[in-house]
Order: C-alpha cells, then structure tokens, then sequence
C-alpha cells in the first residue's frame, strides 16, 4: 500500500472582464466573470514543488484579457472555446482545459424613448453560463460545451397543485389544489456541435423555459420541471440533455383567521429555509455519452 | 454623575410579505421586505425586565401580514403609512413608528408574445425602498416618507473624464479625458406630502435619473450625480431633497502592451476593492426640516 | 426658492490592508479593511465638474497603504487618527476627515502544541471596529473615537423569560419562562480620550459583555443589552457611551407531539426571517456631546 | 430517437436544527444545517405529476427535527447515517439517500475565568462538514461517510517561494523567494469504516491539516496541499482519501517606493478576485472504489 497522488487541477477563478465594442458610436458591451483551469502532468508540482511544467496562473488571467482582444469576446461559448483550444494546443504539459463563464446581462438606457449609443443599466434577472471543457491535442481533439443560466426566479400565483403524496409516520402535510410555485431556477444544456448561433439558441431555450413553466398546469414541480426540459430537448435537436437544479420556494399562506380576516390566497410568507430542492434532468436516449462535459473541477465539488 | 438609558427602538425587521390579487384571472404581486420599529416609553423593560409597555415583535408581524389583507398593499408608501399610523394611534405607549420597506419587482412572463395572467419572472435592476416615520398621536400626528431605490447599476462606456485635480505627495493618479463610469446607486427621496401619485413618481424619477446619467457629459462622478438630483427636485417639486450614494465602481483599462496587442479602451478589469465612495445631497433651499425622516433606527447606522 | 447642493463627502472604501510585523522571527499581523472619507470645500465639483480642491480617492488609498509602514499599523484607533489628521491638517480644502476600519482577528497555528513563528489560522468571532472623526485644523481641531465590534454571536440555552408583555387584537405569542435567547451583537463605544490603552480596553469590553450576557437573567433581551452596557461604563469611566444593535435570533422550540416525541426544550428550528431587533444605548449622563462622532458618511445611511 | 428522463433527486435543503442537551445542569448545544435528498423510483412525478411514491420533503423535514431528538445529535456522521438509512430502510420506493450536514461550532462563555454551563459563543474558523450516502436495503445496503470542513483560513507570512515556472509569451509573473501564502481550505475525506471515534478523528484531521500547513517549507501551494493529505492519510489508515479545494488568496506586495517609503515583505493588498485554484487529491493506491460517495446532487453540481 502506498499514498499517491489523485485526480488534480488548477487555474485562474473569476477574472472580471469587461469588453467593450467602440467601431461605431453605438458601443457594445460585454460583461462576464471567467474561471480557467488546467489539467494535465503536474505531478512534479504536488510531489516535490518542482513547477517546471506549470504555467503561471497570472500568465492564464493574462492571456484571458488579451484574449478578449485579440479574439474577441461576443459569444461567450465562442471566446471559451478559443482559450481553452489555445491552452491545450500551445501548452505542452497541458491535456485538457476547463474554461467556465458567467455573463452579466446590460440594457442600454433610455434617453427621451430611445436607446443610448453608450449608456447601459445592468440587466437582472438570469446570470448566463458556459463550461467549455477541451481535451487531447490536435486529431485527438475533442471538445464539449454546455450551455446554461442560473438564478432565473420564476412564480405563478396559481395553477399549481401537490396531492396524492406518499405518506408515513412523519407527514403532516396537508394536500392542496392551488398553491404559489416559486423556484429561482440553474438549467444546463449540452450542446453536440460547436456550430451554433449561440444567441439565438440562448434566447430561445429561455423563452421556451418561461413560457412552459406558465402554460403548465402543474401538478408537481418535477413534472412542471420535465416538461419545460422537453420542449427544449423537441425545438433544438443539437442538444443532447438538458440538467435543471430547482429550489421549492416556499411560500406560505399565511394564517390571518384570529383576526377575523379571510386570507383567500391573497398573503403569503416567503420563507427562506428549508426549501425543497428537485434535481432532474431530460435526456435524448441517443445522445453521445457526456465524457467530462460536467466534471467540474476535476472531479471536486 | 450617573449611568441612563439613551436612545431606543425595537421592532420586527424582514418580514417578507408576499400580496397577491387575484379579484380577476389577471393576477396582481406585490412582494415585500417590511420592517417594523417603534419608540415609546419602554424604559422599565431595559431598566427592570418589565413588559407591561412592549407590543411583542411578533404582534407587530401579525399586523404587518394582516394590514397587507386589511389595508391593503399596493403602493409600499401608503401601506407603510397605515402600518405606523396604527401603531402610534392604536398602541398607547407607543409615541413613534418607523416602517422600512423593500420592494422586488415582477414582470409578467410571455407566452406566444402575449402577457400571461398568473406567472411572473422576477426583474433585477433596482430595489424599491421607503421609510415612513410616523410621530405623534391624534392632532400631534407628523409623518415623514422617503422613496428611493438601491442597486440600480449604471455604466457608460464613454463621456466621463477626469482630470485637473488636486495632488499631493502620495498622488500617482494619472488624468483621463475618456474612462469607463459605473456605479450601483442608492437613491432616496424626501417627499414633502402624503397626497402622492407613488407608483407614477417613482418611475418618473427613476427615468430621469437615468436619462440624466446619460446625457450629462462627466467631468466627475460628483457633476453627475448633482445633476441628476437637481434634474429630479426641478420635476417634482413635492421633493424636498435627494440624497445619493454612489460608489464609483472601477473599470480599470487592462495592460495588454507587453503582448503587443492594442487596447483602445476595449478591455477591461472590473475591480472589485477599494472602490470609490461619493455621498451627496441636492436641498430645495425652501425645504421643511427633515426632523426623524432620515433617522434610521432611533440614531443608531 | 432655488436649488443647492447639501452635505457631502467623499473617499475610498474598503482598503484591504495586511501589515506584518517581521522584525523578529516571531511575526506579527494586522488585518484590516479601511474606509476614508473627507469632508471640505469640494462644491465646485459637484457643481461645475471641477476638481481643483479634490483629493483624488487613489491619493488616499495610496496614503492609507503607505501609513501603514509609515505610523505603523498596531491598534485601529492609533492607525485612524493618524490618517485623518494627515488629510485634514495638510490637505487645504478637507475641513473633517472619517475613518472606519474593521478588523479580522489571527491566532497562531499550534505545531506540537507550540505557537508558530509565522503561521495564523483566521480567528472567528466578532469583528472588531473603529470610526474616527477629526474636524478643524490646528488649534481649532477635534477628535472622536468609537471602538466596537460586530457579528458576536451568543446564545443561553436557558436563564431567560418573556412574559407579562402588553397585548392587542394580533397578539398571538405565548409567554414562556425558558427560551434560548440568541443575538448577533453589534456594539460601539465613545470615547472621551485619545490616551487610552485601546488593545486592553478592547479585550475588557468584550469580556465584560460576554459575562453579563451569561450572568443575568433575563426577563427581556433589552434587559440584558441594558445590563451588559452599563457594566462596561461602569467599569471604563473614559467612556461616553455605547450603543448596541441586538437582532434577536429566533430559535422556534420544535413540535415533536405528532411523532409521540416528547420535546423538553431540546430541538429547536434556527429561524432567518423575521427577527426582532433591539437597538438601545446606555449613557453617562454628563457624557460630553456627541458632535460628529456617530455621524456616518456625512448624514447617508 | 426519443426524449426521456435523466437522473434526478429532491429533497429538502437546509434544515436548520438546534439540538441542546440539558440532562445536566451543563447544557451542551449541536447547532446544524441539514439537507436530505432521496433517490429512487420517482419516474411518474416527473412524468405525470403522479404523487404516489413521492414522500414530500415537509416528511423528510419533520423527520430530521424529530431524529435528532429520537436518535440524538451528537456526531453529525452518525445522526447522517441513522437519517439516511431510515429512508433507505423504511420508505419503500426509495433505493438511495444522500445527507449532507454543516455544523456551526460553539464555545462556552466565560465568567470570572470559568465556563458558563449554559451560554455560549459562536466559534469561527472552519464549518464541519459530512456527506452520508446509503444505497440498498436489507443485506444490499452500501454506506460511504465523507467527513471535511471548509473556511478554513490559514495564512504564513514567510516560508513560502514561487519560482522556475513554465512562461510563455503571456508570462509576466516574477518569481518570488518570499511571499504570503493564504488560502481559505476545503477539505473532504473518505471513511472506509462507520465504526469511527469521529470526534477525535475530526480534531486530529484539523490539527494535522494546520500544523503541516506551517511547518512545510512551500515552494508551490500544491506541494504543501499533497504533504498535508499525505500527513492525514498516513495517521488515519481508515481514510481512504482525501479531496482539497484551495484558492490561493492573493496577497501583493504594495508598492511603497514612489512615496520614498521602503516595503521589506511588510505591507500587502489583499485581494479579492481573480484569485489562484488549487484543487488535488491523495489517495491510498488500494483505496476501494468512491462508487456514489462523492456525488453530489445525483450528478449535478
């Protein structure tokens, strides 16, 4: 028996960059927040602080910035791709590269009723996401993104039932056929081609996501869940599956019966925890397999 | 030369309060984050453990939830002022009430482009705030409300310089005549009356803040801001005051030289601290004097 | 009637400065985070964009830093002195200088069970803090300084009661004579001098109020915060004041009856929202005046 | 090709029980945050919205609270294991459940130099964390019990180089024989055993963890993180492995040279982001296979 060394990587987390399109007076802007990581033979490193085939994570945030330049930075699935080609291609010791991103979303202000060419307000809403994970080098290249957003906050003040429910010993819950279904919904989606507009497709899976978790009657968070990774899965056949992580915000009727006030689903308490948590995802049943598509960190948490 | 109770307050802080109406299929939301303060002559408390004089804090949520049924919640003004006129009028110990209150904003989610009656996405941007100060029973009643928001995040990728400023043995500044301006600004607004369209002034003053941040060419953070304030009080002129707090958030142009590329104000690090922090206020000269309105929680930060 | 610009100020927040001390082997480390604000003649920035008379917030970030080798960087409140009487005795148009700094405690890591030389493991609890004020130059000039600490938790599983509260039409809570009482304490302290011994002081104050919280017993957390004050006047003479901002940190008993599970005060739910919140100052009575001393960011919450 | 449903779990996240044990005058008090999830044949939820062997998450809740009074809650891998095995065990569509537990640590106060019996104050440092997963009922039952913590903060001043790294053309890094190394520490291991002292196994793990970090010279973050697995994997011969997540919190040297001041290693920025991350493992190389312990969430992240 001996102690060695496991599965291991490292890199450059949230590097702030900001982009800015200034060819025409009408700016672009493009805001996102971009973690590298690196794997491949680093052994020396762990075992014996030899750094020889570790390159710096500074020189990693360097060549993201210039990079932001020198390629561009529009689509963010695009820019992802170009780094992580790049360390996996110029980087001898480097097999395989993970490139996450967040990008935050800005709306040009309104002056008069029109849009300004250079003045924006930060959008809410969704935080949108790319994972870009590139491994082997030349022939041997294989890539895989996925797409995604995260803190999309959704309710329906109805057209939500939970009944029918297993119970044992433990259940006090009471059935019911109309109450509030709230999530701040994590959706990510697997692409099977690089070759894609990413733009629309972002914009359309999110519309399909809105507009399905309100024209569902549900009956059941999950089913409300599966239904909205469906009609995904059914309008973009170049996605192979699509995970969704979806907090049960709860939302409590609240008891105003003992000051002889009727609350007909009219006051809730938002309460902040617990919360249910489903977890779900919607596959196509002859979608490539996902090697280390969702491997974050290298295996870590 | 003896030791005595100073300053006091107590109250229920965040109750999040959810309001739906629903008197037709076309749902209404209204979700808050109210709290609740109350000053008084709870001395013997403090001094003696005695509670003869104290409305315990969750009585004061039981009314908060109820008054949201009862009075009903639509504008956060008006139902902050039914809250703390009750507990000053209806509570006799009670010589003062002050109700803070958080507003998330909802839009409606779209299905085939259309409105949906019941489901709702949850806006970013800012966060609508009030604070009503209510002191006095009966003839003595005065009352106080401030409007505003936190967290409107605004940037403009040109227009802003910043030059000719004073220096001193520790100043490496160097000048700029075209640099990023961001910020994520806290507004609040002292009305002067409680005969108020809330819902139509707040977006006007929310426009106008907008706009103006905009179109004023920068000469500092500063300029800007007194701009805005004074653009907002020449509008509305049951406003006493504006006062802002605006951190200038960093963009600071990222060094791309040393690998021969250009950067032409294109690339940017989106800094996180130190930040730049500017306070200022924009008075009618004619005001009403403020009394408790900006007293936040009896003296106390 | 016209309008005009109110009070303002400005600096730079959040100055994450790390001194060590490494003139013996045995290092030494002080943590800190400080804010600046300066206060002055700085209208025609506001009004016309001119910064002829301002300070650039670079400037005094980059003072802060050198300070810290410069006066050094041992007690908060010596370190915050010396920074704003530099900004107002040498800087012309500053007339009043704020200086807050939190900061992080350290302990050394134990290495068979020694203390190592330069190895610090970040030490939990409250968060220690200080707001200085300076206003007025040379003979003219005046100085307050405020200690306090923050996001001390404590929690007595027993030895406090709630009852005998008054009561109204929404007044549900039960009375109980045993209840876990928890508090996330903030607290600060005027000082009426600058020659104080503020580590010892510091470490006493903290003691004292951890005590009292454990030794009385308490019919009303404003009874215990009332108690804790007055032990630390009473025992630190060159303090004013001190102010506490208590939330009380709800910890519902758990009902375990529909399980046949009898719960005699063991389980409890940690509830977030709502909490109460106490706020209450103990005074000396000829306590000298306040002045600026409480006056954060010139009026702005 | 056909579109069908992925891995999928619910259950109810963040249960936040305080378990206090007065049998004694001196109360000793279990402060937690639970979250269950369950896994089994959940299909028809999805699907349908079909409810019948869906056991809500309130029972999952009521069942925690009630545990931990039934069971007890002293050592949080073993209340984990009786939860997870009570779901396995006694809820027939249920094939597996995964239970992951932070514990807020807590000291007693002290008064006059002693202990308090029943107040306490909330220890900082780290978050004790498990992870209990138990697949299979009856004889079929497989359990695996991680154990770990995270926001361990450590920082050396000294004893610490970076040096003869790869470059390339992006590099601009300078090697350092002297700098501040500090990182915030996420560390898991894997029991191969449930028949544990886990107290003394947690304290150990620490002490090693903090003691390594000191006293090995680092020339690589990664070499100090492989010497401190490899101390815990040496001592614990029932650890399988171990998994650290380590940013490498920035600390630069400021640059005090323009002010003529001289910085010799002593004054730093601490900065916030980007920030180096290390993330490595040490295994023992007959380690039995992870199978699901390390899965979080049913496969997502």
């Amino acid at each position: 028996m001996s102690i060695v060394l496991g599965p291991h990587q490292y890199g450059k987390a949230e590097n702030r960059i900001v982009r800015v399109y200034r060819d025409s007076p009408r700016h672009e802007i493009h805001d996102v927040n971009v973690s590298t990581a690196l794997r491949g033979d680093f052994d020396a490193a762990h075992l014996h602080g030899d750094q020889g085939t570790v390159l710096p994570t500074d020189t990693q945030k360097q060549t993201a910035y210039s990079y932001a330049k020198e390629k561009g930075l529009t689509s963010i699935e695009t820019y992802g791709l170009e780094l992580a080609r790049h360390f996996v291609d110029d980087v001898a010791p480097v097999t395989g590269a993970r490139i996450e991103i967040e990008e935050y979303a800005w709306e040009r202000a309104l002056v008069d009723g029109s849009e300004h060419d250079f003045t924006f307000v930060r959008k809410g809403q969704e935080i949108r996401t790319a994972a870009i994970t590139v491994e082997g080098k030349g022939d041997a290249r294989q890539e895989w993104v996925i797409g995604g957003f995260k803190d999309l906050v959704l309710l329906k003040t109805t057209g939500s039932e939970f009944h029918g429910f297993l119970t044992d010993d433990y259940t006090l819950l009471q059935p019911t056929d109309d109450r509030i279904m709230a999530t701040s919904l994590v959706a990510q989606w697997r692409f099977t081609s690089t070759e894609i507009d990413w733009e629309a497709t972002y914009a359309g899976i999110k519309q399909i996501m809105v507009s399905t978790f309100a024209a569902v009657h549900s009956l059941a968070l999950q089913q409300t869940l599966y239904e909205m990774g469906k009609a995904v899965l059914e309008a973009y056949p170049f996605l192979a599956e699509i995970r969704m992580t979806a907090p049960n915000k709860h939302h409590f009727l609240y008891d105003l019966s003992p000051f002889g006030v009727t609350n007909d689903n009219e006051v809730y308490n938002a309460d902040d925890r617990p919360y249910g948590l489903i977890q779900a995802s919607v596959l196509r049943d002859d979608a490539p397999p996902a090697g280390p598509a969702w491997t974050i960190a290298g295996g870590f948490a």
